[in-house]
């Protein structure tokens, strides 16, 4: 039974417990701590035996805590998963790593001083069933060499607070690091088009259209459309010599009624990816359990999604293309993905 | 955590005991037992602390089982069910409930004695996220009264030891169940076609067509395919009086390649319905755990399921219409299904 | 450029008309007559150089007519059929053929005295896209031999004046002659089951479950709904004993909206299967331009469909099953279809 | 009777010739003509009637002819096109319509000056079911304003002769149409991006990615991949404020055998397109007929299109975004598209 001390107990932190506690196998949490330190306490009551500290620092040298969870907020993000890796914990890190490249880039120089992997991102999309089985296709070389992606992410709304450039950071973010993953690639430049703007965002710039070179010489392009009304819908398409192969429509029914023939489309990202997050923890445990290294998203694809991310902000602040630089990979992480 | 005690570790026990081990949240499995007992030692020494019974009965009778698991043969069924309702004890029985109509029957009566729920039964289509999809567009009313369903199993190919009546008994019983429950009805007659003979089935009558009736006029048609090679698929169609809703494709993935848009087929009953069994034993599990009373299936459904494959295999023998005759259902069990 | 001569200019015949003059090539009306003569006038009026005649034996024998269309009433069919085979000159006749087995009969035996084919009967779903792609599939082998057909015939509503048993002589007996073209074998028997009733259809036993057994073994179900209110819906499935193959959507669009992703379904049997009377009529002018004669649906398809809707009817009052009966082929008709 | 003078008898005149004397109504070619007299000769033997003239010009001036179909080499267009404007006759261009900009420009001045439409240019998708269908959907409001559109234009292989430019001036140019009818409005700068090379194309650039500005901000975006081996496939998806409405799939057959479930695609762009053809011509007839004015794309929409492809032809070579400069639009043609 793999023990887990959650640091942030805010709205993911206390879905990943309920996770943890009522989902997953083999695993349970016994320690909590957040910046407000009475919701820690509240959260602790519903789990037995749980010890609530009050810092990530302490949460992590608890001798009772195996590997540490961290889901607060992003910029204090970095300093708990040093803490973890200076004490030689596993520790999984909601997305982002950090919030800025430097961040990351220490984050990803702390844990190839340590020498093995502790670090795993969030990254959920690798652990969707739909996104493996197009990794799968495109792996067999039955589609042949890939050579573009045509990817569309749509919210049906975002809040008000939303703001332009999240469009590329907290949006776009998953297609960078999922495309990372398809392509087994580095992106190595970004353009961002800025097309007509839907009355529905209001000031908001919405739609955009990210477009992403990747290292090899593909091209893959993301609609971004962050108010479409309709549903949260993810579409994705690699383009390969030979054929394509694309996400299907994973319509558990139909329905023909009002001389329509209708399959539903999901509300949010919830309803669409639930399983995907409890496979990529369920997994994460699997790996750590009985001192393992874990396999998932690593520091290095922290890093190099936040170094894309800033391009993708520049080039929508610039207009034009705006090359990616990558800091020389470490040994640690031979291979893009997993 | 629920403590659960199984009752055979051939090839289904094993695979519930490595869910309850791997896969679910709060369960584990404290005692095993088997006809052969070596294999029941052997499952055993992975299972940290797990007890080793000698019989059935004194599994269930071990203080440190919660609930019990009957994996076993099934006309032993019948006794290990008997043995947890006099013991008070919970317990998931995988189908069959009992191999014939009085054993089915006994088992109802001493649930009704005991005055409430214990006993589920392991059909778990009802867990399967296309078939409670269906259910609940049905249960909205769009579609209007359901007046039909067609429906289609088909299994790539059977092995050898496969007789024509298992087409009722071991196959198209998962119709039988889910019918029930998809229309809150009891079925009130059979009827079995033959069509012409697929060489594939070698001396075997593969295909079969069952139609069956219901108590409120509903027809409902099942193709039973077992050697049609080209995969496991299971499909149904729920027309009502203003439309129709059927199970949908479910395909992750679709390609284009070889001047064909393809999407793949399930290669077996593992494969299509693997979640829907963690999810039944997941419910299975929180439902009892703190003392609760199963909600999934019942000793009811497990009985009537019996009576009508017996209606079915007579309308088989027989050529013609047979009528179902169930006896009156005890006010225990308030609903067709849950 | 043919010269076809219209016998009854109704709303089909009037459409023939239409078709004939704007939309298919080879062909012109250079006669009509109708029950209605003033209205038989008017469509006159609209067709440059057209004779009207008094009556269709009248037209029958116009020198200037190669070729006949019969779209009167239906008991009148048997009279101009004959008439035109007396005269040597091919013609088309709308379904049915004859309004009794036995009037079929005389006509096939008129035919087969003739010495040579010169009856063509509108069962136009043989010229569907659909049909013909599903047909196209099935005799490639690639499913193997055909074991099973499942079938649906969806009307969203029927007019007030529609019997119960026009559910299978004019609804039903389109599939009825499509299997036996699609099968390229007789039906053999038939049984009609009776589902829970339909609100919408008021006193009108709707649905209907038309079973059909086929001279090689093979079992075909159909279900007739002619009330299902959500569009005009044409399904069929052939079982084969390696796979499957089915009529597709046929979607020109599809709409993601609403939190849906949806198709839009016909209206009515125009909407669906309007191409299908263009390639029929199309196909029949080629064919029998310069003097050939007629390969679609032949007078022994009209007499063979004539009977098993005979058959269905009785069915459908007795509530068993009821064998068909058909005279031995002619050597004229070699094969069930073209 | 329309009288058809068709200039070029190689294979698209040959097909068009097929369609008009076999497929449609109320047309005949009375005349025709060819660089290569003799293969007008042989063509002209199977029309029975049918002049041959020397010359394009003299089939223009031939009083037997109503209207005129040019098919001949691109760079012969112009001369055909104003021939029958100054004749005063209806005249259908193949594309495109003139193989330079100031080519285009002087036939639309010519027409101009003559006052009203005679010349229609052959840009079929206007006329395809399933384009119709997605305007049809567009035009409803139902997506809310169009914002972005994603398309694709596949062909399984290109002949040896196939150059880099062909990509944007023989394949892209039907989307560059089809975009300014769908929405209705100008294109005002393209830029082309240029991903991995494909090893199917040999040394031609291929796949190429177009991406075209209209006036009111939309984006478009054109994979155009000429080599991808699986089939041809044109695939279109608008994008609007409130959802989205893409081209359906068009099976009219699904297949499910070998483990996946199957639809066709097309071969090439005849299977495709082969009825949007008929369509095309025959509403060009039909319009015409009896001295009508055509309806279908414009001389304006032939120059707008060679403008466009133009600039994208710049954009490939010099890879950057490149705008498009049209003449003002004179107000015969007063919409973009009709």
């Amino acid at each position: 039974m793999l023990k887990v001390g959650v640091i942030g107990t805010g709205m993911i932190g206390r879905d990943h417990i309920r996770r943890m506690t009522t989902v997953l196998a083999g695993v349970q949490v016994t320690a909590v701590t957040d910046v407000d330190l009475d919701t820690a306490k509240q959260v602790a009551e519903t789990l037995p035996g749980a010890a609530v500290h009050g810092t990530g620092e302490e949460l992590v040298a608890d001798p009772g805590v195996d590997a540490v969870l961290v889901c607060s907020w992003g910029p204090t993000h970095e300093q708990y998963v040093l803490a973890a890796i200076a004490a030689g914990k596993p520790v999984f890190c909601e997305k982002p790593l950090a919030t800025t490249e430097e961040a990351c880039r220490r984050i990803v120089e702390a844990e190839v001083a340590h020498g093995s992997r502790l670090v795993q991102v969030g990254y959920m999309r690798r652990y969707d069933e739909a996104y493996r089985a197009l990794k799968a296709v495109v792996d067999t070389g039955r589609i042949g060499t890939p050579l573009m992606m045509h990817c569309a992410h749509r919210n049906a709304a975002v809040p008000g607070h939303y703001e332009k450039e999240m469009a590329i950071t907290d949006t776009a973010v998953h297609e960078i690091d999922m495309v990372r993953w398809m392509f087994g690639e580095e992106i190595t430049a970004t353009r961002v088009l800025v097309p007509r703007r839907s009355r529905n965002g209001g000031e908001l710039q919405d739609p955009l259209f990210l477009i992403l070179e990747l290292a090899g010489g593909a091209i893959v392009d993301v609609e971004i459309s962050v108010n479409i009304r309709y549903g949260y819908d993810i579409r994705g398409e690699v383009v390969g010599e030979d054929g394509t192969a694309a996400l299907g429509e994973l319509s558990p029914v139909t329905v023909r009624a009002s001389q329509q023939l209708v399959s539903p489309i999901a509300a949010d990202w919830r309803e669409r990816f639930l399983r995907a997050y409890d496979v990529e923890l369920q997994e994460w445990v699997d790996s750590i359990a009985g001192g393992g290294r874990p396999v998932g998203p690593s520091a290095w694809d922290g890093y190099a999604a936040a170094v894309v991310a800033d391009a993708g902000v520049a080039a929508l602040r610039g207009g034009d293309r705006v090359e990616v630089s990558l800091m020389p990979r470490p040994g640690l992480y031979v291979e893009v993905a997993a």
